[in-house]
């Protein structure tokens, strides 16, 4: 049943650098996702929370994901973020992947209006499907109540899956509880359940999870892909928790402080490229005696 | 001081009207804004929270923008929402209508990142404001913390009309809490401070507030506009206090069921369009039950 699981494995919600026009800097974006996979990452969580997409333009979206794809790195390991406020630009984004051959899309509820009933949120995802109309589409739900404050409830999930079968296969949990992700795991059988912090994904795989969509694997990809291939193998059960270790280590050090701009410094000292720093406003790069107390050895 | 401020009156959150296709219909909208000015508002506050804006594309909102005016709309009398998540979009949006000659926008913060410090606010606003540099600009900042999540604190409101002075002219304060719209006049003086609840009109213009940006007015803009004009006048006192009466029974009407779909249902009965009642996901039409009780005599 797990094989079947689709998304499966260790997706970075990949950090999104800039450039000095706070602009998306498709250069260093693309350098930074080979490395990813070439750390062990299935794939590139795109535009996501941590990845600052909210706070960039359709059309920026759009040309960054384009970026990605020409720069070779293949459309089934892109699952870029295709959710926003507005249904009617959650379906172009949606649509501008496919055409791409991007099929596996990330999407947060419209995130605008607070307190929607099950009811609205289960029309949007259907609306969306309806409009875009391509059997290729694979939609990863989003969980994430604590930045979208629409949570997504189990009979919406239930109903969603009902109504178009095969098309919501995944959901990505970053409520932070572990109990969650387990009833998630029980509820759906076949749904690919996918943790939202790093240290979270070992304890779910043991419970049939299908793997995490995470922020701290821009800095600890390779252990969490370890942690991934071996954690059922007790002969290396040893380097396992060894692994998670690490990545338990890194995500305290980058939630000290504000974590995406910590993760922004923490990968810039690592490349040496004071540029990686800059996020685009209502995020703010760390202060610099932040900074400095963050890097300190 | 008090006839200096702006925006100053009465404003409609006017809700807008959808086609079959969900998408925004623009004649019945312009019939719409017109019939409120004819009623006696200042000016149409389009594109907010009540107009389900951020459920719309870039274009649509553009788009329904550029109709008012074809439809000879003046510019003054129109202040569209522009501030969306996308510090570019909020950009774009703000330009788009200064090319049209509307220079006073309602400027949501970005609403998606939460917990974001007084630093990122200050510095989105500020970002938009060197990015259009444009001085005709006049900026009606949105406090709306139930929607956005993201309140507007007055270290920020300070900061802003510091730095820009001349634009940063008005607030719409949709919190609900008189206290919190009286606090924002005495601490801003020359500051437009506008309720964004029809029944706290009053009130406020008594402590020095500049009037209202609200939705009920969709319905008794006669009643605001008439409560606005002659809220001084010891001799129209009663008929003051009936036009206040008839606000505060529409208000609780349609805040019996979910507002905006009440708003609709309300509308769409007393002009005999059934079309009216559309609401485009996540916000849905009221159920047939909800809507025969609140339509029953």
């Amino acid at each position: 049943m797990s094989a079947a699981l689709h998304p499966r494995g260790v997706f970075c919600a990949a950090l999104t650098p800039l450039g000095e026009d706070l602009a998306p800097d498709h250069a260093r974006f693309t350098a930074h996702c080979r490395r990813l996979l070439e750390e062990g990452c299935d794939g590139i969580a795109l535009l996501g929370t941590t990845g600052e997409a909210n706070s960039f333009s359709t059309g920026e979206r759009q040309a960054l994901l384009e970026a990605a794809v020409a720069a070779g790195i293949a459309p089934e390991r892109l699952l870029p973020g295709t959710g926003v406020a507005a249904l009617t630009e959650t379906v172009a984004l949606t649509r501008h992947a496919l055409s791409l051959g991007v099929t596996t899309v990330v999407m947060l509820p419209p995130f605008y209006y607070k307190g929607v009933s099950d009811d609205g949120v289960f029309a949007s995802y259907a609306e969306v499907i309806e409009r875009v109309a391509d059997p290729r589409l694979r939609v990863v739900l989003y969980h994430i109540p604590q930045f979208s404050a629409v949570p997504l409830t189990f009979p919406v999930i239930e109903r969603l899956r009902e109504r178009f079968p095969g098309t919501f296969t995944g959901i990505k949990d970053s409520a932070g509880d572990l109990a969650h992700m387990e009833a998630l795991v029980e509820r759906f059988p076949g749904l690919a359940v996918l943790a939202g912090a790093d240290p979270l994904m070992l304890p779910l795989l043991r419970r049939g999870g299908a793997g995490c969509i995470t922020a701290t694997s821009n800095l600890v990809a390779a252990d969490l892909a370890f942690v991934f291939r071996h954690f059922s193998d007790p002969a290396r059960a040893a380097e396992v928790e060894a692994a998670q270790a690490r990545v338990v280590a890194a995500r305290n050090q980058a939630s000290r402080f504000a974590q995406m701009a910590s993760l922004k410094t923490l990968l810039a000292a690592r490349l040496d490229d004071a540029g990686w720093t800059r996020m685009r406003p209502p995020m703010l790069p760390l202060p610099a005696e932040e900074a400095a107390a963050l890097l300190a050895p």
